[in-house]
């Protein structure tokens, strides 16, 4: 399982349309507009790797009217568990 | 309904420790170690603006090794259902 | 209560009358031409979030000659009563 | 009369203390925690400038904890009616 | 007495002819071309805080051809005589 | 004659003490406390590029507290009369 | 098969012991020291995103003296037999 | 032999073929489409310092829809043998 | 004597004709094309402050394809001599 | 040949004996301190880039003080006798 939140900015006008539009592609699962400094905030969750290869460069890179993207690929799910298994080694 | 993405850059032997202790707090549904500029992001989601408020100013804000924050309340959730919509006016 | 500040730069000759726009919906309380690096300030006050993500994607959104905005949620009201309060704990 | 809106960055830990060490100063009318890239941000609203630069430069730097402030002078309260008077020369 | 400096970036070719321009507007008293980052830097000293808005928005904001201005209202000039009063209270 | 502006950082609770050092070294001519992403800019006027070197490399910067300079050499002095001088070639 | 590439800028001195340490690390292939604004560039090729997680959340975060990483996981290998491909979709 | 990373951000409609163009090039190894700030790396290995002017300088500066670049030669490739010598001083 | 370097960033495919046209301004001595952020590196030794004032503000600035120009004016030629000086006192 | 340009941020009080160091480093032809965002520019020419990779990574990486550097490796010396080539093809 791949999981990738992607930031962009948008021309201010196309901002909705661009967010729909990116909603309807395989494997993303929210398209937030935010405050800040960013327009749209997209999160994705996909098998493989190479599913958000296609979705990034010929899906989303095809859409007019965004301006800048900054993806990130998740490393690492960070859960409570992790801290309760700090405190449990030999229980 | 509230949701909020933060993005969090901290001091670099502790980023795991802070993911750790943020994914304990009321509210936060998931954070990721991520590739790129920031180390973690964090999905928050809450029923009203002031659990996030307080999500933000008393709990996040007193951990320790954290360097930068830059917090995003989500506006608008953009479906799918949208783009339906705007071809489905008259039937 | 909602209360968010955004910070705008827009084209030169057309901040004027962006601010006079802005000025005329509702939950704005104030538009000021600043001093600095931001062109515009905007003052919003509303009844709840949803409000704001309104102003904020249908409206402001829709404006020609805005190049850039920077929208902040504010998180608390920080009254001098907080202090008063540290103080009197027992009294 | 001289408003001024002032974004602040302080250390993580010290963000509500100094936010009320600054709302008990003579002139600021208003001080919030915020989403985004500031923690703080402040509305002062003064007679003249005079006080202004007392409160900058006496009063808000002297607080320990700040790391970086973008005061801004507010030029001009664009207000509504400034539309109105466009469409109302000769009535 | 109100000071302002300001910061220009114009479009290569017309620096020369908005640094003209600007230097002929009521309370403008210096504009140099600079090395660096910036091309122009306007010196400002007038009346009121009011005049220098009417430059900023309604003046400046209008010529042709200026990419980014960043404008800071001075607070306070700091003079030799402040040092001298420090060592000489009570002579 | 060589006139040069500096923009200067400092920590914030030297900021008066720094910009009163300053206005007392020779070719200073004025300091000024500014609103916006600076805390100080100086002005210094000097017969030969040679001593503004020895103020910069030799003088400001041994002051203690200074974060960040960023000088500008200015190359020249716009002034009003080069406008009257090109409707005026003829004449 | 994941490729991903680390820009790393570190404390000047540390630059090339981190360097070392780095290229010790399994699923890293080369380490260079570069020209320009970063100080180290890491060439990584792992067989699972997963390996790659670990090698940045628990082995490249722990050395010592690294400011800043800003990784990039890479989409997709462009290959000349693309271009090929084009001209030859009949033959 | 001389190696170089290019970061490249480009015209989001045409990453995918100023890729390919460039993967053409002599001396060109890799080009990756990438997650985060970039839209492409490429990967540089020549003889002589000499061929990669040339590619930077007419080859890859020709192509159109690139809209940044941002180049280092590597000074150093950072082997594991370092470390291994670091320990084997004396046997 | 004054020298001053100019960091260049450049319309792409203009980079070589502009560096051409810039080589053959009076005063300048080398025109290099570099690796990084910037597109040209300019040196400039001219007798006096004033010629690389016509040199920046009446030549460079009217060449077509330049973005952006940081020139730096030097205060100081740091030479090997000025440490012999520092131990060679009283000899 | 290879030439080289680096840019260095230093600490205000040691940038003098920064540069005076660097100055007695084989291959370093010039070191000034300069006006602008930059403490310090240096020039250096040497036979091969592995001498510049030593210098770089060996010789000013070690020395105490320095906060940043941004190093530019030349691609090619543009002269102003490729511009007579030009119109001079087939005389």
């Amino acid at each position: 399982m791949v999981t990738a939140i992607v930031l962009i900015n948008a021309q201010r006008e196309k901002i909705n349309s661009i967010g729909e539009q990116i909603s309807g592609f395989g494997g993303v699962t929210e398209v937030f507009s935010v405050s800040g400094r960013f327009d749209l905030v997209v999160l994705i969750r996909l098998k493989e790797l190479n599913g958000l290869s296609q979705l990034m460069t010929e899906k989303i890179s095809n859409i007019e009217g965004i301006i800048r993207t900054e993806s990130m690929v998740t490393f690492k799910l960070i859960s409570k568990h992790d801290i309760a298994a700090m405190f449990d080694l030999g229980s």
